[in-house]
């Protein structure tokens, strides 16, 4: 059997945009603008901030867009911060099986890519779908079997930089041997886990992977060897990331099913485990507003997952409560909504929901599913307020359609561009399969030129010693 | 008990350039050379004309120093690249208990932050030391029992990029509360693994650790957080890294023992585990020269990472032969000598070699020590030739010292850079306490501007779409 880096590059540069089903390709479309959406609603982030101020401390072109904030970096460097604010609200996508968040990566990468050398949307959808395929498959290799897999691992920084490089390997059209070289780079470059899950690396991770990714697929069309063996040889990507990986399902039905018809967008900014925690709390409140002072405890029911990954009672900030159980209960109780306005640093420290989050008790079960929850809340008054969430919104059974991605984008693209810009963007992604020129979208999203940008980041380009 | 990050932080930035003791800076400044003439003996390296156009398809400034090519890249890529070229002929250095190669990560992170914001040659020194110091303490964690380490990891680049994010810390005095989080940025870039070790990604893992140091300083500088507990933390580097880690090796005696000082400089461009190999094999043709068709077949007795990690049958290029016991064992033999000249890719290929490779067998007995071998050569005339070495030349019991590697240092710059300026570089180098800004090293360094350089590189910075 040839090697595993062989069979992907054979039927990555095999398959044309032709080869890829109309299903795919509307999953990848549907992907594409709520990543869109994901980056622009972070934007401002702080954590932004902090990355234009290090390009400008170290002197970097500034001739690539960043979303939301102008053109203010170079390829490589835009790729990581668009993917970094994708994700740094936990408000982007989630592949299925493996809780990878596989847009990112590989859309940063890309469209950084496309701002320099010209790609048709048609070719761009392929080259993501294709990216997002690689991605997952090794993300399913490593981890299919949860058991059998060190969760410490954060997956899509382990597995984000070879899907990018696929991509972009695809776009720029190398042929097999230097497609078989970028995967391997970018394998290499695999890296990240879960403890900074809490600070501004749940952003930056995904965005090492997008800049990994785009200097693998350069320095392989430019010469630069890895290994065939890549991945199952010995000491590979399997021997280091794995403790059971199943090779197989790297290579087996390549182009028979789509790893991206696997995903699914998030309708809340939260750790993927507190979605059903969410749903009940929303489904509760629905029935019956409650005051604070109405609530004497809360008793959530959860797959083991739930505490374990989300488990995080006193959340400091935004970024610590992206990931808190306890604060999105409180606050979705306390308000009937669960966005990115119930996710800031003011809410998170609001002495209501500090007081009502230190009365709820979270409590693993691994007889329920992962997107099951049950909630029990006592009143002060002595009645018990149920609900049952079976699937949560946005989970597999209750996946958001492109109308919900299309109107949770307009909310994330207000907070930083006008309507109509918001809705063009949405249109023309619509019909990307016509789009001539990515440029197009990128013009779009590349404004706020200087929005937020700090007077030394808008110097030219070169070190400020 | 503190967590490690904290500690680590208060010792960087507590530690005056006066804390280090002589004995830690000397062998700092023995590091420093050697690893310059390593980058030197490469700059030709089709490695970097790869990189190099890499960074041309990109587009990306060019006003960092690329050891023997000129000012052709920024800030972050030469470091990648300086790091890259010092080990791709495997010549470089070796913490003696890890297999660490700790000099190239740190001090081409370092150099490419001298060049823009200048440093003393004691403040470099100190920082080169400390970097090397974070780096080895955490390989020394991670794998002191090599049973309980997955060997698969590449650990130069695990434990590099946060020991070159510590130096440049240091370089710019952080506070704490930002080393933390330069630490933690560097260590959550860790990646690579050895099943590349056979290509150019030898060189390119400790590349990306340099680059990666770069950056993670640079964020955390400007803002970016990470988390305290990224080392001993759930989910954290130990948990992802190591088997069974010794977290008190990162941090127990801060400051009284120095890593720097069980460092060692290699005496031929071939995997650690080769040399005692050489050693015997030069002894053996020392005592008589050899015709080949006087040699019935070979047999060799080596530590069993020597046949683990380096036991390439039948290399096909200089790349794959760096690591391969057989290659080095025949063409030693042959020449009675074991330089960057007798690993060409023509050496490699040569008939004689060949012939003599294929009747040599390596045989791994856990009896013996890392730096131990036994030869046995078997002539056509039917007599036994035997040499025994105890300790491999350049390893712990026989270490190079400042005159061998000021000796090792010319050769190799001497395919660069005239012998003159080679001279002053290692003047410089022995004096570097008293070097009031490193540019002056840098300059020298910087020679070759346009050598090898492809005319696009040479074009004004922008992408060349």
């Amino acid at each position: 059997m040839p090697n595993s880096a062989t069979l992907l590059a054979d039927f990555l540069c095999g398959l044309g945009a032709r080869g890829i089903p109309a299903p795919a390709l509307a999953h990848g479309r549907r992907a594409f603008l709520n990543w869109m959406g994901c980056s622009l609603g972070a934007a401002s982030h702080q954590a932004v901030d902090a990355l234009l101020g290090s390009l400008n401390d170290m002197g970097t072109l500034r001739n690539t867009m960043v979303i939301g904030r102008g053109r203010t970096a170079d390829m490589q460097h835009a790729a990581l911060i668009n993917a970094t604010t994708s994700s740094i609200l936990a408000f982007d996508d989630t592949h299925r099986d493996t809780v990878t968040h596989p847009t990112g990566p590989v859309a940063a990468a890309l469209l950084a890519y496309a701002e320099h050398y010209p790609l048709s949307g048609r070719d761009f959808l392929s080259a993501l779908v294709l990216g997002i395929e690689i991605e997952c498959r090794l993300s399913n290799a490593l981890s299919r079997s949860p058991a059998d897999y060190n969760v410490g691992w954060y997956l899509t920084g382990v597995t984000g930089a070879a899907g990018a490089a696929a991509a972009l390997g695809v776009a720029m059209r190398l042929d097999p041997t230097a497609m078989i070289h970028a995967l391997g780079l970018g394998a290499l470059q695999g890296a990240g886990f879960r403890q900074a899950h809490g600070s501004m690396c749940l952003g930056f991770v995904p965005g090492h992977a997008a800049r990994a990714g785009v200097l693998a697929a350069f320095m392989a069309k430019n010469g630069f060897t890895c290994s065939a063996e890549v991945f199952e040889g010995k000491n590979g990507f399997f021997d280091v990331f794995g403790k059971k990986p199943v090779r197989e399902l790297l290579t087996e039905n390549l182009g028979g099913c789509w790893e991206v018809e696997q995903n699914l967008c998030k309708p809340y900014p939260a750790g993927i485990f507190i979605h059903a925690a969410i749903d009940a709390c929303l489904d509760v409140r629905l029935k019956q507003s409650l005051a604070p002072a109405d609530i004497e405890s809360v008793r959530l029911v959860v797959h083991p997952l739930g505490v374990g990954l989300t488990g995080r009672a006193a959340p400091k900030d935004t970024i610590e409560a992206l990931v808190s159980i306890y604060h999105w209960a409180a606050v979705s109780l306390l308000t009937g909504r669960a966005g990115i306005a119930e996710v800031t640093d003011e809410r998170v420290r609001d002495s209501e929901v500090v007081a009502l989050r230190d009365r709820i008790v979270a409590v693993a079960d691994p007889a329920l599913a992962r997107d099951e929850a049950l909630i029990i809340v006592t009143t002060t008054d002595g009645r018990e307020l149920k609900a049952h969430i079976a699937h949560a919104l946005g989970g597999p059974d209750r996946p958001l359609g492109d109308a919900e991605v299309a109107a949770k984008f307009l909310v994330q693209a207000e907070t930083v561009i006008p309507r109509k810009q918001a809705d063009r963007i949405v249109a023309l992604c619509a019909d990307l399969d016509h789009l001539s020129d990515m440029r197009e979208i990128i013009d779009l999203l590349a404004t706020g030129e200087g929005r937020g940008v700090t007077a030394g980041n808008r110097a030219a380009a070169g070190v400020q010693a």
